[in-house]
């Protein structure tokens, strides 16, 4: 299969361009115009590409080709929305490298046996409204009746009113489900480092960790720090502080891929004379599977309480958040998996620590991710970057993954 | 002698009307409307006690009985300003309970042989200018030229106008110092639970350990908390937290009076899902003498460096504030001790943590503090409160103070 490598980075550039930040980056936030200008790019570029072109109800492109045999749909792609002074890769990489792989098996191999689908998610990131997975929570149907309403963007815009404005009709929502979909498949990049770390060009993804975020809510006695012998405290803040380095100490020795981490942290009252009466800390955590990710969670509730008691301070503990572990499905990676190795690589396992459309598309067909390096792990950010060579090769395996999968 | 434990009680509750505040306890800041009250009473209850009453080119407030014997004066006394939402005691006692003991000495006595005097302390907190000390510091003349033009408040009124508005004359303010006092003793609630803890109704102060204030600025790398391996990341939060075990074990391990505490600290980017890449937390250490304080420091910025390294953080160190500790005088001290002795109680020797007054009129005269014990340790609150008995014997042993130093 001849992969256009050289279109495929022009691509992706002619994508970065639009939503160009003044500090870097792009935005492309949902229904936004940058987000809207995107969309019609890469609909032109899948036209061109002789797909029937398609935008579902929240905005969703899918570009299609019929199967000569029929039955559920192979699909590639990835979201178009980013973060604020994304990258250039983040999503993009997912669609373009999507069209490219779609366009070579096309090329080589003519019209498939079962319907292949480019899909163009309207929105992944949660960037704009307080929600996420917007586009692919259409797709399975799991939009509740008069979310569009309840949830606004920084400047109270209704998602409703955004999709209004955008020409899209918030009453018709339900009709972004679809029944008729059999694979799902996505290239990405890792945003993390164990690729460059361990030098290999391409991953199997076996599971999307998904987080658990705790709120830890310690209290002791804010006293004078000068009057008040260190014998006398019941200190927050150093209870806290011990909490932390048990929390990091009990996600390192589970090993690769438990991670656990304390990302925002609150002190009170926070005087450079006064001993922290009260500290609020987060402590997001993930594993692999449900499983050891509870097991971590009790680990960590557990000596975060003994240590509080030791202490003599008290400690609260709620759960904010908490997103289910999703397993790549087993036939898609055995799929994955042959393919790069008939590319020429051995590909890794990895557990996806960051959450993608893919968690959500699972629970309607069966899905499965291909992860190439992100240089330094950067990721939604300007240094966003992979090595044209990667990115080659990804999209070559992703090729022989959407062969394998339709024809 | 008779100590006239009722009017003193009456004084304190007339006192902390001034300036109460809706939300508990009272505020009189430097220079303003319930400060100028508060100044009239207590000028007052000295007209009426027969001293001579006068107020210097600050609005430090001196009351003075001559001495037969002529020679440098004997002080008494405190500050009469207060922080927000203080305590009935601090402060307040010092000037209350030290006109209770001169008029009962006087009483008891006659005119002394050398001078007596009791002084209402304009302004110690530093809760309205970014100053403090101001009253002290006008009376061993230690106050710049133009300092009064540099300062300002929250509203930005400099402390110049402040005092004009208050009809005193800023260009005069060299004019408050002096140069004939002897002896200033203070009666002070302790602040602290060290009393408390050791059941002893009265301490003499060793030393105002004066504090060292570091900040501490600790650089990692900003990480996605689901992607980075434990292994792979170099988090400021967890190495922030290692320090702050350390600064608190070391400061225990060199047992009282030595403190350590880490009153402020701010992450970033301080969100839940991103590993932190920078903290910046302050360090506030006291302890007795300065060589002694030199070595806590030394200890905790070794420490500190080491678990920077160790853990492959940046960490940058800077000293804030440093003031250096002030030893009492120790004849002084004995006079204080033996006063307690007379008056039927052991009294323990104790560091101050806190700031006060006589740290500054040291450079000029012989000072000494007794401390009686704050319930709970509570100060700079509403709840700041003590047991009247120990009020009124801790006046008795200020009062015996008087007549050993100046009879």
């Amino acid at each position: 299969m001849r992969i256009d490598a050289a279109l495929l980075e022009r691509r992706l550039d002619d994508l970065y361009a639009i939503g160009a930040e003044p500090g870097g980056g792009a935005y492309r936030p949902l229904y936004g115009d940058a987000w809207a200008t995107a969309c019609d790019l890469v609909g032109r570029w899948m036209k061109d590409a002789g797909l029937a072109v398609r935008r579902d109800a929240v905005g969703n492109i899918w570009g299609r080709i019929d199967g000569s045999g029929g039955g559920k749909a192979v699909v590639t792609g990835s979201h178009i929305d980013t973060v604020r002074h994304g990258g250039r890769l983040d999503g993009a990489l997912g669609i373009t490298a999507g069209l490219t792989a779609l366009q070579a098996v096309i090329e080589a191999r003519g019209k498939p046996k079962r319907p292949l689908e480019l899909l163009v998610i309207c929105e992944e990131e949660g960037s704009r409204f307080a929600t996420n997975f917007w586009g692919s929570r259409a797709i399975i149907g799991a939009i509740k009746p008069g979310e569009a309403d309840s949830v606004t963007d920084g400047l109270g815009v209704t998602l409703a009113r955004a999709m209004r404005e955008r020409g899209v009709d918030p009453e018709t929502i339900s009709s972004a489900a679809r029944d008729d979909l059999g694979a799902f498949v996505e290239l990405h990049i890792e945003q993390g480092r164990i690729l460059e770390t361990e030098r290999v060009p391409i991953a199997v993804v076996t599971t999307i960790a998904g987080a658990v975020h705790l709120e830890m809510i310690v209290t002791g006695r804010a006293d004078h720090a000068g009057t008040t012998p260190m014998d006398l405290r019941r200190d927050a803040l150093t209870g806290a502080a011990a909490m932390i380095q048990a929390v990091e100490s009990i996600a390192a020795a589970l090993g690769r891929p438990a991670v656990a981490t304390v990302g925002k942290l609150r002190i009170e009252p926070d005087q450079i004379n006064v001993v922290p009466g009260r500290v609020t800390f987060t402590v997001d955590l993930r594993h692999e599977g449900l499983s050891g990710r509870r097991a971590l969670e009790e680990r960590i509730r557990s000596l975060c309480g003994t240590i509080a008691s030791e202490r003599g301070l008290g400690i609260e503990i709620r759960t904010l958040h908490e997103r289910p572990p999703v397993p790549m499905d087993g036939e898609v990676r055995k799929v994955l998996e042959r393919a790069a190795t008939e590319t020429g690589v051995a590909p890794v396992a990895l557990v996806s620590g960051a959450g993608h459309d893919a968690q959500v598309l699972a629970a309607r067909c069966s899905v499965g991710m291909l992860f190439v390096p992100s240089i330094g792990g950067r990721s939604h950010c300007p240094e966003e970057s992979t090595k044209p060579a990667d990115i080659e090769l990804g999209t070559r395996v992703l090729a022989r993954s959407l062969e394998l999968l339709a024809y």
